[in-house]
């Protein structure tokens, strides 16, 4: 038997999604055919709107709602200019800013270097980043791309591109996660807490 | 920081799906930020069509296309009608398909009885069962409910209301998967394994 078409096309679109395999995109198609009809509507109506609502920001990159200016965090006074944060994606502006600790602005590259996907400093915000830095008021900036390999590699690129600036370079911390079990730490992670212990004062 | 609306609405829409948590639904909505613009469109167009052009066939209340008068299976008469199966999920249907061994007709209750949850007999499709049954040319039912608690109580109550009508009914055999491991099979399936052991001719 076949699937009616309506049903294979909704299964075919939510296996399109990420971390979305055929079983659970079938699970979700009929999941749907029994649930409140509002449920999809909502989604349907979400998913066409929030493309022409949202932009990026001409000067970070985060995402903002269309025609504004600026997003919040570059508008907002109450923002230290003379610190960056810069980020690999959206979402990672999202978790520093849920901790609620970080007052400064941020820099989202949309990206990360790889070699490998043919991923250049072309490719990725890294001119507007050294335009900002080069404009003066920029003291510090925070390199926080994710602790892997292309995040390592774009945060050494970037190392080299902003020290000739004179601008105060920093990365978040290596080591032990909190809550983390060291007999669990894989090898690379304890050779990161070791190396950069940290003064008990 | 908020997030924009538009996004957030996305995320909530997302999380309304079950198996998506609030990390999962904002990875969706934050991937669909870059990704190519058919994809959520697709999704979109596909979550708006899929209730209205489908409909459940009358006779077996497996999925149809909307305006048929019944299912493909139904209507088949390649399939044989002196069989019915009985599932709880027109999913259920889509798994017993794939085998292709299967020629009889389905029924599905779209449900089981789950006196916990208050869905007893009147929720689910066993009147209409019933009244299949008593049409005098289905010969044999293959129960075909889940092997789980509330699978096994429709089951037998499926049995009290069928035995009198004189039908040889069935269910699916219990035991070790195939490809299964006999030294991880839980206590209770290797009962049922044990004393529904098969001769071996």
């Amino acid at each position: 038997m076949l699937l009616p078409a309506p049903i294979q096309n909704l299964i075919n679109a939510f296996e399109r999604l990420p971390g979305i395999g055929p079983k659970s995109a079938s699970r979700l198609a009929f999941y749907l055919l029994r649930a409140p009809e509002d449920i999809p509507t909502q989604l349907a109506e979400a998913l066409l709107a929030f493309k022409t609502q949202t932009a990026f920001c001409p000067e970070c990159f985060n995402i903002m709602l269309n025609g504004r200016e600026h997003c919040e965090i570059c508008e907002s006074p109450a923002r230290d200019e003379s610190i960056l944060c810069v980020v690999e994606e959206p979402m990672d502006v999202l978790a520093i800013e849920r901790i609620g600790a970080y007052k400064g602005k941020y820099h989202v590259l949309h990206g990360v270097l790889s070699p490998i996907e043919g991923i250049g400093p072309e490719d990725i915000k890294i001119k507007p980043l050294l335009a900002r830095a080069a404009q003066g008021q920029v003291k510090e900036i925070i390199i926080a791309t994710n602790p892997s390999m292309e995040g390592d590699a774009t945060a050494l690129y970037l190392r080299q591109q902003i020290q000739p600036l004179g601008i105060h370079l920093t990365r978040l911390a290596r080591g032990l996660p909190v809550g983390g079990d060291l007999e669990y730490a894989d090898q690379n992670t304890l050779l990161r807490a070791l190396s950069g212990r940290q003064e008990m004062g």
